[in-house]
């Protein structure tokens, strides 16, 4: 699946860190790799691309339906992950499952889904 | 409206810049500050975050409905920003547009929307 397409699903997950976990050793960012890493093996499990700014994060994870969502997020070790990032590394974090009903890309391969009318195109 | 409910909807921008625009009195950086403030005056806009390490960035921008996004992205001042970003900024984007399915906030006030059966609660 091209993520182009529509009708796959996304994840969103906004956070922000309780102190800047800056060290590559520390038990956060060992787990966030680990999480990676682990979400790209699961069934329906297509891409992700995640961003940190200091204390700011945004994690996009892309998902071939809800179910393999729902899956993810009963993995025991993405469970036990979870509950500690919930006691112990955010402040407050935002997750947002989302469809995917249009996408574009861009500069040089600006494509739209078929159908769109929104699209001006570049000539 | 409240961003842990669901039903709105989401533009989510992956952007990798062709070179780092430390500056913030950039075309680029000015040009940045001002679609932000002008989308938050657009009718049936919600809120945005936005995440920028290196080149690589992420926004999150809410919406009411399909609607005020195809009017956002019609804005003439818009237009051209996006025209300019194409040209100069962006080595590539991605550009999803999504319907918000479900949503959480977490770790202190971790709600899930009613009839959410994924949700394990803490107690």
């Amino acid at each position: 699946m091209n993520t182009t397409d529509s009708g796959y699903y996304v994840v969103i997950f906004s956070s922000t860190l309780r102190s800047a976990q800056l060290d590559e050793d520390s038990e956060y960012a060992r787990t966030a790799r680990r999480m990676a890493e682990l979400a790209a093996q699961q069934p329906g499990f297509l891409s992700v691309e995640s961003v940190r700014q200091g204390l700011q994060g945004i994690t996009v994870s892309c998902w071939q339906d809800l179910a393999a969502i729902a899956r993810w997020r009963q993995h025991p070790e993405h469970q036990a992950a979870i509950e500690r990032g919930r006691q112990h590394w955010y402040e407050d974090y935002h997750l947002r499952i989302c469809r995917v009903e249009k996408a574009y890309r861009g500069p040089a391969r600006d494509t739209a889904v078929p159908g769109d009318t929104q699209q001006d195109g570049r000539g």
